[in-house]
């Protein structure tokens, strides 16, 4: 596995794969691998020739009060990890590379209104704005053809297709199945910050969510009526709920009795620590569109 | 020359040159093409194998009241004189090609607050965030390793570079000197607005521009009685005067006394018609960092 901390470097060991016309995925992170991670990369091999993972811890999607100077930082783990999962080069930029103008005088991106105002953007004002203009650098830094996100940011992954087809870069965006402990609960660096009793309980969630989908899924009209039935039941387990919400998968908008194809997404707080996750749910005896 | 409407088009053009290793340079305009452009054109050909010219007046940077529905369009006449002028591809993309989920509920950007929040960023509050928006979608749409813009939108051309610095765009960022009249006046679209005496004077603004250049190349320390001075010409002349500014011409920051590298910028209005227009200073005695 090579390795790279700016534009020339990157460059130095990209054109010759292109010159081959070796196709390129990136699968963007910010360390503190674990298997989930492991999965995007694992996607990225099957889905181009050659795989760079980029680790940056960006200032840029964390709010005020939020975890930027306590996020877990592993970066000579992730490196021996990423080497093993077959990933090629590594692209741990530094701030000067990502912002050389300076976090607060450098061009940023305004994510998309209609999918970045709810749910999380809700919860974690300007946080999707961050994630879309670090991620529209590395697209231009790294000039992929495909780019690997995980299904577990389920929101972040509307923001990014949106954001790439917006601004016309013609990069496919993968979207990959949340990876979870025997528990349920979804992998991310963040479940580090969990106790034991803490980390029992959060497997709850995604079976609260899967309780929920289910009765959405077998035709539960009332949508809002579920998610109060979540609400309650993550309550009851001692969890803060940012918030429960049966959406449309493809727009996150108020499902109508017409749609099918649906997510149910949770953000709720474990004692310090917050814990998001999502599910699928398919509703049977309706037809797609 | 060809021509494309959206990105499956171009890329059906440019993909053959890129195999060939040929080396692309785009020019975006807003049509209505004067000898200006053309200059981008002659520029583009010196810089690269292929040119593309974009036309797209583009929305997003025309504030409330301003000329976007007046802005003229002269397709035709555009086609035939980029023909003659030796460019490649025409691009002319749709609004969906350049605004897929529509303008208001479209990804944006925002300029650098340090470089488009002075002089026309004051007067035309959002433009730039405009032009940046529109350019970066140019960028990925076309994918050039050059990009041509004139100096006399002096501004544009800093808030363009700073964005393709900062966003991490390999693409080179080239300018070209201002085309004039015999008169001095700038070449613009805009001067179609003109009437017959309004043009006659708008000629002025130039030469004030220089004269004001002449003073503060010869050592005057005081930049504000210059600028103070030309704006007392030019409201003589009947002008009305958005501003006139001595800037460093890295940052468009105030000069200090060391700064050799100048620029003398101005907007005015002659009647309903606002004119743009900067010169070049180099302060003699001062070497440069």
């Amino acid at each position: 596995m090579q390795r790279a901390e700016n534009r020339k470097q990157i460059h130095a060991v990209t054109e010759p794969w292109r010159r081959e016309g070796l196709k390129i995925a990136l699968v963007p992170t910010m360390g503190n691998l674990h298997r989930g991670h492991l999965s995007l990369v694992e996607a990225a091999r099957r889905e181009a020739d050659r795989v760079v993972t980029s680790i940056y811890v960006n200032p840029a999607q964390f709010g005020e009060g939020e975890d930027y100077a306590s996020y877990p930082r592993t970066l000579e783990a992730d490196s021996l990890a990423l080497e093993q999962a077959g990933c090629d080069l590594l692209f741990v930029p530094g701030h000067n590379t990502m912002y050389p103008s300076g976090l607060d005088h450098a061009v940023r991106l305004l994510a998309s209104p209609d999918l970045a105002g709810v749910l999380e953007g809700e919860s974690r004002p300007g946080h999707f704005d961050g994630v879309v203009t670090v991620v529209a650098r590395l697209f231009n830094l790294v000039v992929p053809d495909v780019a690997v996100f995980g299904e577990k940011d389920y929101q972040q992954l509307l923001v990014i297709q949106r954001m790439a087809d917006d601004l016309g870069y013609g990069i496919r965006i993968v979207p990959v199945p949340t990876v979870r402990e025997t528990s349920g609960l979804a992998m991310s660096s963040r479940n580090n910050y969990l106790d034991k009793a803490e980390r029992e309980s959060a497997g709850r969630l995604n079976a609260i969510l899967l309780h929920a989908a289910g009765q959405v899924r077998s035709g539960c009209e009332n949508c809002i009526q579920v998610e109060q039935a979540a609400t309650a039941r993550l309550k009851e387990l001692g969890f803060q709920v940012d918030y429960v919400a049966v959406r449309r998968a493809e727009d996150l908008l108020m499902p109508g009795s017409g749609d099918p194809d649906l997510r149910v997404l949770a953000a709720v707080w474990s004692g310090p620590t917050r814990l998001i996750d999502n599910v699928r749910v398919i509703r049977v005896g309706i037809s797609g569109h």
